[in-house]
C-alpha cells in the first residue's frame, strides 16, 4: 500500500506529481538549528517528539544538530525508528496491553527506550513483560500538570506512583513526564506563559515529594512549541519535546508571536502542492488535494503567496478555493502550495517527504513511520 | 510504510490489536446485497465507488452482487484496483497534467476505463495523451447539477462540451456526471428530495440539448447513499455511484431515516478499535485511537453499545471519553468501538481491514489503494 514518490532527485518544483508533501530544507535545517541553539544556550536537552514527522531522516538531522533522542507516541513507531538507526527512544505515552508491551521489551534489548505510565497495574505489567524478556525497562510518571488528558495528580499521587515503580524488580524510575498539550494552542503569549507557570507549579510539588523520598529524575521531560520558553525558564525541566517547530503549521501560525514565540523564530517548512484541476466559474478553482493528502482537525489550510484566494472548502479529493476578482484567479494546471493546519496528522497520510532547494529536488525520504498505530 | 495487519485469521475479537480498523462481514455483505438487489428491482446500473473502501476485496464483493464496474477518483486509485484485477473503472473526476493522463491512457490499454472532463482544453490533453498511446478514451461530460464543485453548467455549456469531445480524433463521448454532494449530507430526507429534483431538471435540460445533437450517453451517472433513491425515481440517471453505504458512518446516521433512505436500510459495518489506556479521572478514560486513526472532518467519532459515554475530544494519538458515572466507565485495558464521522478518509488511514464474523477474524484485506492521491 506505499505509493510510488511524486518525483525524482533532479526534478524541477513543476515536474513534482501533485499532491505532494513537500519539504523546503533551508528552511527545515533553519528550524533545527535554531531549536538547536536554543537549547544548548540554556542548558537543556532536547529530544524532539518524531510523531510530528514520522521519519527518521529529520531524525538524524535533530540529533546530528545536538538532540539526545526522539520521543515517539506509539511502540510501532519507535520500531520503526529503531529500525531507520534511531538509538535512544523516550515512548511519552502510556503502553497498554501485553501484546505491546512485549514488543517494547524486546526493543529495550535493541536501543535504550523507556516509557510512561499513569496506573500502578499497568506499571505491573510492564514489570512482568521485562521479567519475561530478561530486561530492565526505564518507566517514567506521567503527571497531569493541566493538561487535562493522561497523568496521575501532582503530589502524592506522582510520588506513589513513582514508589511502586522504583520498588519493581524489573524497572527503572526514570523521572517524569510534565507535557501540557492544550497550553500549546493558547493563542496569546502571555497566557501560554499563565498554563505554564501553573504546570510549573504543580511539577514542583511533585518533585519535592520526590526528593523526599531520595528518587532521583534522570529525565523531566515535557514542553512543546508553543510553550518551550516557559518550561526552559522555569528551570525545573531538563528536557524539551517539541516537534512542530521542525515544519510549522497554520494553526501555530496563529499563535501570535513574541521574541521566543514560535511564530517569529521558525518558518513554515511543510507545505503540500497541488494543481488547479477545475476552475468552474470566474473567480473559483478546484484543486487536486483534499481530506487525503491533509487533515482539518485544525482547520482549512492556508494558501502559500495568495493573499486573493481563500480556501473555503475541503472534500475527500479536492481543495475549493474562491478569489475576489478573476484575474486572481490562476489557471488550469497551476500549481498552488498549502500549509495545512495540522502538520502531525497530514504526515502520516503520506509515504514520502519531497526535499526541495533552489528550486530542485534535493531528496526523497520515506515517512518511516506512517500509519505506525500500534 | 506499510504496516503489519492488527490480526491473524482465527483469532478472538479480543486478539486483535489496536487501533484496528475492523467490518463486520454480515453487515457488510447485508449491505451490498440491499443495494444490488434495489438496483436490479429499479433497472438501473450499479457502479460503487471505491474512493470509499480504497480495498478491491470489497470491490469485488459489490461486483459479484451484481455491480457493472467501480468508480475511482484517482488514477493511482484506478491503477491499484486494475492492478487487483478490477476490469471496468470509471474516474468520476477531472484529471489533469500530462503524467496523470499519460497514466490513464496506459491504462486504458489493460482495462476498461472512462474519465470526466469540464474543460475543452483539457480534453484536447485526454485527446493527445490518447493518441501519443495509440488507444481511444471514453469521456464524460461532468455537469454541476448543484454541487457547487466541479463540472460545467448545464445545458449548453454541456452541450458544447460534449460536441467538442465526440469531435475529437482519439476520444469517444461517454455521456454526463451529474452527482450533486452536498444533497448527501442534507439531514432531512425531504429536504434531500428538493435538491435532487432540482439536480434532475439541470440534468434533463442539458440531455434534452444533446439529444437535439444526435449524442447518446452510454452513461448517465451520480447520487449517492444520501439522495439515490431519488436519482433512480428521476429515470433520468442510469448508473448508481454510491459508496458509503457499504460501511455507513457517523454523519450519514445523522440523515433522517425513512423508508429508502440510508440509516435505516443500511447497518454499521465499520468501526475502529481502540483500548482504554488510562483511566485519568473516576468518570474518564483516554483510548489507543486517535487522529492518525480515523478523521474528524465530520465530526467526532460515535461510541458503538456505551449510551453512558460521550467522546469529547480526539487528539493525535487519544480518544478522550467521559461516562456519567464512574460505575459506567470502562476499566483500564478495556477495549471499545468507535463508528468514525467519515469513513472515507478514515479507511486511507489504514493499511488492512480486519474482517470478523461470529466472533472471530475471517480474513484480512488489503486497503489496496491507501494513500493513492494521484
Amino acid at each position: 500500500m506505499t505509493q510510488c514518490p511524486a518525483a525524482r532527485i533532479g526534478d524541477t518544483l513543476d515536474d513534482i506529481d501533485t499532491p505532494a508533501l513537500v519539504v523546503d530544507l533551508d528552511a527545515l535545517e533553519s528550524n533545527i538549528e535554531h531549536m538547536a541553539a536554543f537549547t544548548a544556550a540554556n542548558g537543556i536537552r532536547l529530544r524532539p517528539h518524531a510523531k510530528t514527522h514520522k521519519c527518521s531522516a529529520v531524525a538524524r538531522l535533530q540529533i546530528a544538530a545536538g538532540a539526545v533522542g526522539i520521543c515517539c507516541q506509539k511502540v510501532s513507531e519507535a520500531e520503526a525508528m529503531a529500525n531507520a538507526g534511531i538509538t535512544d527512544i523516550l515512548v511519552s505515552n502510556e503502553v497498554v496491553g501485553s501484546r505491546k508491551l512485549e514488543r517494547l521489551a524486546a526493543l529495550s534489548k535493541r536501543v535504550t527506550v523507556a516509557v510512561c505510565a499513569d496506573n500502578a497495574e499497568n506499571v505491573d505489567a510492564i514489570d512482568a513483560a521485562a521479567a519475561e524478556y530478561d530486561t530492565t525497562l526505564t518507566v517514567l510518571v506521567e503527571v497531569d500538570v493541566g493538561g487535562g488528558r493522561c497523568g496521575v495528580r501532582p503530589g502524592e499521587e506522582a510520588r506513589d506512583l513513582a514508589l511502586h515503580i522504583a520498588a519493581a524488580p524489573n524497572l527503572r524510575f526514570g523521572g517524569i513526564q510534565a507535557y501540557h498539550g492544550p497550553a500549546q494552542h493558547v493563542r496569546d503569549h502571555a497566557e501560554r506563559g499563565q498554563k505554564i507557570a501553573a504546570a510549573t507549579e504543580a511539577l514542583r510539588a511533585s518533585l519535592d515529594l520526590l526528593t523526599a523520598e531520595g528518587l532521583e529524575c534522570d529525565i523531566i521531560g515535557g514542553a512543546g512549541t508553543g510553550s518551550y520558553v516557559f518550561e526552559t525558564s522555569s528551570g525545573l525541566w531538563n528536557e524539551l519535546q517539541v516537534g512542530s517547530y521542525v515544519f510549522m503549521d497554520h494553526d501555530y501560525a496563529l499563535n501570535f508571536g513574541e521574541t521566543g514565540g514560535p511564530v517569529d523564530t521558525f518558518r513554515h517548512s511543510l507545505t503540500i502542492r497541488t494543481t488547479v484541476m477545475s476552475a468552474p466559474t470566474p473567480t473559483m478553482v478546484a484543486t487536486d488535494a483534499g481530506l487525503k493528502a491533509y487533515t482539518t482537525d485544525c482547520g482549512l489550510p492556508a494558501l502559500v503567496n495568495l493573499p486573493e484566494g481563500k480556501v473555503f472548502k475541503a472534500a475527500d479529493e479536492h481543495t475549493m478555493i474562491s478569489f475576489e476578482t478573476p484575474e486572481a484567479r490562476p489557471a488550469m494546471g497551476a500549481v498552488l502550495s498549502l500549509i495545512p493546519g495540522h502538520c502531525d496528522p497530514t504526515v502520516n497520510l503520506h509515504d514520502w517527504i519531497v526535499g526541495v532547494r533552489n528550486g530542485r529536488v534535493e531528496c526523497l525520504w520515506p515517512v518511516d513511520a506512517r500509519g505506525a498505530v500500534f
